[in-house]
């Protein structure tokens, strides 16, 4: 990992598969010492998309990693939303689930909504329960498990050493599932916030103010280095394909931030791929293997 | 009201009071046209408190200036946790009930969270449970009410004709009922919003930003003229008490801005009283007032 100190002041770089990798042996070496319980990852997978599946088994995969258990359950693509709560239902009761994460999206015509409330709240480690996000925003309210991204994007933050009290952090974006939840975390560490969205008017003046800018917009490389204030941090949630004919594929993953642009006028930058990508499952795995922790911890007592 | 245009763009004052009134008109109007339901607010006052047996009053007496009823359950001092939460468990049973109202704050000893959750959610009229701010916070889900005070300010700012998309917004406090809420609403018409406190570095220059300063900090007129973008709107949530010998009291009432100072520099300012403070009671009786007109329509079908 790159840090301030190394780069005179510009262009380090957040490496966040190391710190990823650096966050899943420290939950092996939790889970590893647990005597009684071994946690339990549930995922949901419904229909054939082929990137769901794909996530699907990255998940499973760093589970079997940290030495927790994944627990799959494949629903064809034209199951109804009564399916799909009978299967979330049998994974609440199941004592050896710890976790339950339905893949999203789910297909056209099932009310995502209808199907994540389902989820028991002690289970929910996607951090997505309406309860959980209130007791996220609320000062004094632990909530059970913080959505992964977000806390993935707070754990760069502190694990590469930067200072986020008092900072004026602008957070590009505002959906339930990055934007605001970021914003909360970042408020709760004392920074003070600006969320911005769509009709923010003026974005470019709006970023330059932050000394860290986080960005989940969905819209490729569209931070460049004139928006940002020299020495600010960056963190960039985007996932985008960009046209590359030089890729077997013929494109290649991009983020919302003009990376080597930006690099040149911020201190950190974290890139894409290889930057909050790898954290959202570390945070997973992290939020799966507490969940687990309590419950061996509540059956000692 | 006095609006914008009447007062050449600048010293404009909202009247509290007057666009209370208009909603509490409104809401009698409501009431009157339900057939088989009459609106009931339970209000719980323990101890003794001066200042909050005059809340939980002017409460009641508001409710039956709107034809609603109130349900008044007084409980001594030293009632315990297990008391207070009976009594609520009581109210949420009763059909009369519609809205359930815990005078805050409660004697010390009693977890507040613990009774404010026993409240059921369809008659959290404050809007302060966990799942209801949840919703709040999270976009594309309603909250079946929203916190009283911040519905206050964005009805003070709309029936001001204040455009609030698109504008900079800079709230000052991020408590649970006042800064937080209030900052996600304005989230969700569409402003930027900032959100500061106690530790926010140079506060000045980041309320300076802002179209439309809302003060919730609970500090006496801190928020000075030389703080403002001419033309700004401001809306003071504060209620301070400061020495006033020419008062009988030994006191005024006075707000988080320095109503005098900034009048000369905004384009709208709330006055302390007649501002703010009006309008938490007509959103709660709105709140009450929903609640009761949700019950006869579900009712009816
Ligand atoms: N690394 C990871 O693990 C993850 C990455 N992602 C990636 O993060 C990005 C954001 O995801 P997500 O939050 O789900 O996306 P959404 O589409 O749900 O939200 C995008 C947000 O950006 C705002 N926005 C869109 N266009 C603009 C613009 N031109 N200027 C300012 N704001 C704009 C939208 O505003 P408005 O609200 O006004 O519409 C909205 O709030 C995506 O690239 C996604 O792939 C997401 C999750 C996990
Ligand atoms: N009109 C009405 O009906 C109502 C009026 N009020 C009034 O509104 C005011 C705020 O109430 P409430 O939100 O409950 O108060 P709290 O004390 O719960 O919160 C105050 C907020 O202001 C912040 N703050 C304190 N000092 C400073 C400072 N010097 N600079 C910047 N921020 C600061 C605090 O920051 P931090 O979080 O860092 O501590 C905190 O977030 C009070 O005057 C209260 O009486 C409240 C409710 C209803």
């Amino acid at each position: 990992m790159s840090s301030q100190e190394e780069n005179d002041g510009l262009g380090g770089i957040i490496d966040g598969k190391a710190i990823a990798a650096e966050i899943r042996a420290e939950i092996r070496n939790d889970v590893s010492s647990l005597s009684s319980v071994i946690p339990g990852l549930a995922t949901v997978l419904v229909g054939e998309r082929k990137d769901s599946a794909t996530y699907v088994r990255m998940k499973i995969k760093a589970c079997s990693e940290c030495g927790m258990e994944s627990i799959h359950r494949a629903l064809p693509a034209d199951a109804t939303e009564g399916d799909i709560i009978a299967v979330v239902r049998a994974l609440n009761e199941d004592a050896c689930v710890h976790g339950i994460l339905v893949q999203l999206p789910l297909p056209d015509g099932i009310n995502e909504e209808n199907v994540l409330s389902e989820i028991s709240i002690e289970k929910d480690v996607d951090g997505f329960h309406p309860l959980n996000i209130g007791k996220l925003a609320m000062r004094g309210r632990e909530p059970l498990f913080a959505p992964c991204t977000p806390r993935g994007c707070i754990e760069l933050l502190k694990r590469s050493g930067v200072e986020i009290s008092g900072k004026e952090a602008v957070v590009v974006g505002r959906s339930n599932i990055v934007g605001l939840p970021v914003s909360l975390l970042l408020m709760h560490e004392n920074a003070t916030v600006t969320i911005t969205h769509s009709r923010t008017v003026d974005l470019a003046s709006v970023v330059r103010r932050a000394d860290i800018v986080v960005a989940a917009v969905g819209r490729t490389e569209m931070v460049k280095a004139d928006w940002l204030k020299p020495g600010c941090v960056v963190i960039d949630v985007g996932m985008n394909s960009k046209p590359d004919s030089t890729r077997k594929s013929g494109y290649r993953l991009v983020g919302d931030v003009d990376f080597e642009g930006c690099r040149k006028k911020a201190s950190l930058v974290t890139p894409v791929p290889g930057g909050v990508g790898p954290m959202t499952i570390a945070m997973l795995l992290r939020n799966c293997a507490d969940a687990a922790m309590k419950c061996e911890k509540s059956a000692a007592q």
